[in-house]
């Protein structure tokens, strides 16, 4: 029997139910289990002395990680960020799926590389999205993130602009990267872009994943702007995990039903 | 949910069978696991790192990882040999279940310390029965082991004597501690004792666990004598391992059937 585990200071249920549910349902002989390691060296000398098959990696590992494994894959590279190590025969490679989950939404969506965008926030997932973005040719972006430090520092990695305040920005492209909106949050009621700004764009994303309708979604689709939302980030990069692990593409039936049990409790 | 794992250079599906039947019967949120790994000091490692619970040490670490624990309760250091570890927080406590199994077994059935013995074999099971014997009392023995130099230093242990063969040696308890009657092995249909020598013991002990029944143990039954087995040891060390690892000490009906089920393959 395989294993796979996950790292993360505050473990939650969503990965393990995700993972065991396919396993059960294509009758592979993997098991998934998550850890709260007490030392991040000693976790991962045990995903190597163990033969642990994978290991998902969450805050605050996803950069310490780096220093500890064998190989990073140009999605971990591209933002100095790990979400995801793969282990053959001892040898790890590092992964961002966050990263290719945002990528390959962008592109199955084929939004236009000619949009304008703007990104809310400057955390490492807001790297990722920036990233992605900038990848795919998005050549005209604004971060919007009170902290003016990591702000203008990720606007300055991609040659966009950065402003402290929505205020009256408009793109044609607006993604939420902050935790407004979050179910359980402190702000859980807050719609994280202005009327005005949702009314001009021409697509809305929300990286928010919990609930899969944030008042941001909401007021998209009442608008009848097309949206990306942060469950279909949060299962894409999911199914990327499964498949790096396994090498079996579950069908994407198969995944919505694995992310509706995992969600389910 | 708790992991507690084996490490062997071939795992075996009985340790984690038996676990996992008592951890379900029980409503334990406890996961066992069995791992062949690459390098022990990254186990260990992982084992600390991971926060595993509990850790089943076989073939061939029973020694080798000695180094790499905290403490050595007195069952391991009796022996120099480790079949189980208890991490409590980060803390790596040793013990050797085998040995405690065969002192609480002999206790149990009342083996008069005054009855001569008969150890043959000369391996770490061996060590594990004879060390267990002159803790108990047993002040007269024989070593049968045909490796002169591992049967010899037995012996010298525990003030016992040597013997290259069993020949017409007799003695009121006897010991087999070979693979032979093993299911499986070269000499399966072995009986490991003379007909003369099983006639002429008060009690026989077989530390082979698989079959329960061995040609040993059918001989001494059909001539009315008092038994040991295999199974009953094998039982008996995994109950107490799993009293370790969890504190929770299941009733001999549960360790009947969980022993049952975990060699019903």
């Amino acid at each position: 029997m395989t294993l796979c585990i996950s790292l993360s200071a505050r473990p939650s249920n969503l990965g393990t139910r995700f993972h065991n549910y396919l396993y059960e349902e294509l009758g592979l002989n993997f098991i998934y289990k998550a850890f709260a390691p007490t030392n991040l060296a000693d976790a991962i000398a045990g995903v190597r002395g163990l033969g642990i098959r994978g290991c998902a990696v969450s805050m605050p590992y996803k950069e310490d990680v780096i220093a500890l494994i064998d190989d990073m894959d140009a999605s971990a590279s591209a933002i100095d960020s790990v979400n995801t190590i793969v282990n053959d025969g001892g040898h790890l490679t590092a992964y961002n799926t966050d990263f290719s989950a945002v990528q390959r939404l962008l592109a199955e969506q084929e939004v236009p590389s000619a949009y304008s965008v703007i990104v809310r926030g400057s955390g490492g997932m807001a790297k990722a999205v920036a990233a992605a973005l900038h990848d795919a040719g998005f050549a005209r972006g604004t971060i919007v993130a009170r902290n003016e430090a990591t702000g203008r520092a990720l606007a300055a990695l991609y040659n966009y602009g950065w402003a402290p305040e929505i205020g009256v920005l408009t793109a044609d492209l607006i993604v939420n990267v902050t935790p407004l909106g979050m179910a359980g949050g402190a702000e859980a009621g807050a719609v994280s872009f202005p009327a005005a700004t949702i009314e001009a764009a021409s697509m809305v994303f929300d990286v928010v994943a919990s609930p899969a309708e944030t008042p941001l979604i909401v007021a998209a689709r009442a608008l009848g702007r097309p949206v990306i939302t942060g469950a279909e980030v949060v299962a894409l990069q999911a199914e990327e995990q499964f498949f790096l692990y396994t090498g079996i593409r579950p069908t994407p039936d198969q995944v919505r039903r694995a992310s509706a049990f995992s969600h389910a409790l």
